[in-house]
């Protein structure tokens, strides 16, 4: 086990009607002016807007608003929330969404007080050290965003698609009502529950031997994933499972099952070049590209993947053949996004063979190799994107 | 699942050579002046109470120190403490050692800023609303105090043991270096994972259902402890073992692995009647009190018990008899508990047939039942003692 820190300070609100509680928790974290950040009308179109909006009304918080975030969300709209706070006086931002709305307000908290482009935070010009408290209603059992520390944004200029990160971006409080998830579609649904398990697997596979404990709760919340999500799948009003895949959903990314060991991220990144260029919701896109990771670095390093197979797929281990083991691990974890609905292709998520090298380009602009658990080369990655193309 | 809030805000610093950040993480959690809390001369014999010494004085950070601290703290103790924070104008208490420092540490915490008696806390006579900041250096992986709002404090003139809560009362940091508990010795060492094995049962034990994300984690946390404890003993300098044990120690007790679930807490308030008198270590007390708990709760509601044998211990289910294979777990349990050198009767932590009735008086002298799981009368504890006297 490698040495590490742990700082996981957000204060998370959790079920029926939490998200009654926004106002006095605003005013426990000392915002006492709110930007509440926000995608499109799904929130209003299902009541929670009037609701929060009714809460700070009540209490007496006075805010200001902007809509808008799309996925995969962008560096304009974080420019026009940066300005929107410091003309306002905004010392709090609230977000109401997914993983989008969290990032996008995660970036507006980190650039209303920098005196540069808040982008340098994403290129690695400078680090987050400070920025304005933020609290989260979140709608979507997926980026985890509501515990981390992290967020990504698309520069808009160059369609490079790039996270940022820092303990002061941790939201000081989430209120997580399974409730609220209970109308989203089956799949965004699965896509967030691939996500989900993305976050632990990119932690899973590690080099790091002896890490028994973070390796046991990686797989107890790739367990659940697996055997909640079908169950929200035929019955999308099941609140238990959805608040099962909710919490998971949290745990899987702010780093508690991550703690003490190298981790991986080639997935993540192979990926985020897909959605950056089409727009696809990540967790799909993570579907095509986790599974052929997977198979690419199983002849390389199979020993973590022989683990996936037995311990979370519960597939007998056969001692003569190791790897053909893990394979049908691979195969179960395929099997299994098939079954939810997601996508294993480029044709599936509209990517085109032709942007291959272009992808790889930006991909590879800054370093030479993606990933740890097997450094992967310019090659490698080339390899893992032609063999999501059909027929390939 | 339950409604629940979540909130662990301690900053954890983990590995080797951590304590050695001790004087700029006091800093940094607005320490100004100290008071160094501790127990008896293993600290100083193992070289730990100097380095932390030459740490304050090289950082030019004050401090008054307060040593004597013994298993099963006292009061009185506690209440020289706070007279010392008091007049020294002590901001910050550093405890270092083990669940009995800084459960003392947290109580001179809170009494130092309460103006009545600090015990008002622990007989339920008032909140912990206040208290100084407290950073750990923890020695034994065992309480779980380093992540918990928790503290057991014993009464001196009623030998009354009982315990306080009060997220005020969450380390602001705690270090916890594996290294420091190699010199730990066997018993002691069996004692502590004992403790963090029954930390995770009174959450598992439970009649919520659709907890799936908890019993993973608690399933996960119980599996590390028995992989681990066996290879510590076997070579007590094995770090890795010992880090696995430290973490999950933590993981048991800040309430991740039992949130959402009404818990039972049944063995560990039998148990702290035999160690307020007899002051066994709490852990061997437990070794003795839970698998007896497990056998008498057998009968009546065995649901929880089936997947502890089936999931813990990796017992086949027998669909036919399942109280069979959840008997079969007890006893796995209990032959593992045995293995690790822990007691398993009165006759072996010196308690004595003839005080049952006095520490039944004084287990129910302010409620008609213990724990949840099962709501067990005056009469089933009384059971549950006297099945630990040999021959009975």
């Amino acid at each position: 086990m490698d040495n590490f820190t742990f700082y996981s300070p957000t204060f998370f609100d959790f079920g029926r009607e939490a998200e009654l509680h926004v106002a006095e928790l605003i005013r426990r974290f000392g915002g006492s002016k709110v930007l509440i950040h926000y995608g499109g009308g799904s929130i209003k179109k299902s009541g929670l807007y009037d609701r929060v909006i009714g809460c700070l009304d009540e209490e007496g918080v006075p805010y200001v608003e902007l809509g808008g975030v799309k996925p995969n969300p962008r560096s304009g709209l974080v420019y026009q929330g940066i300005e929107l706070c410091r003309k306002e006086g905004v010392d709090f931002i609230l977000a109401v969404g997914g993983g989008s709305a969290i990032d996008s307000a995660k970036a507006i908290a980190a650039g209303s007080v920098y005196d540069g482009d808040f982008l340098d935070f994403y290129h690695g010009r400078a680090d987050v050290e400070k920025a304005l408290p933020v609290g989260t209603i979140l709608t979507i059992a997926a980026a985890g965003s509501e515990g981390s520390p992290n967020t990504v944004i698309t520069d808009e200029k160059t369609l490079i698609k790039k996270g940022a990160s820092g303990d002061v971006l941790r939201p000081k409080f989430s209120i997580l009502n399974p409730e609220l998830t209970c109308t989203l579609p089956p799949y965004q649904t699965a896509a967030g529950a691939t996500d989900i398990m993305i976050h632990v697997c990119e932690r899973y596979f590690s080099n790091t031997s002896e890490v028994e404990i973070t390796d046991r709760l990686c797989e107890g919340i790739l367990k659940t994933v697996i055997y909640e999500t079908p169950r929200i799948l035929e019955n999308p009003n099941h609140y238990e499972a959805r608040a099962n895949l909710m919490w998971a959903g949290m745990l899987a990314h702010n780093n508690v099952c991550g703690v003490g060991r190298e981790q991986d991220w080639a997935s993540h990144n192979i990926e985020h070049e897909l959605s950056a260029i089409y727009d696809v919701t990540h967790g799909a896109g993570l579907a095509v590209v986790a599974p052929l990771w997977m198979r690419h670095v199983l002849k390389k390093n199979p020993g973590k993947l022989v683990d996936f197979a037995t311990r979370v797929w519960e597939i007998p281990l056969d001692e003569t053949n190791p790897e053909a083991t893990a394979l049908q691990g691979i195969e179960a974890f395929e099997a299994f996004l098939k079954s939810i609905g997601m996508p294993g292709s480029f044709e599936e998520i509209g990517a085109k063979k032709e942007d291959i090298e272009r992808m790889v380009d930006k991909l590879f602009r800054n370093s030479d190799t993606q990933g740890n658990y097997v450094k992967l080369t310019r090659e490698d990655v080339i390899e893992i994107y032609k063999s999501a193309v059909k027929g390939s």
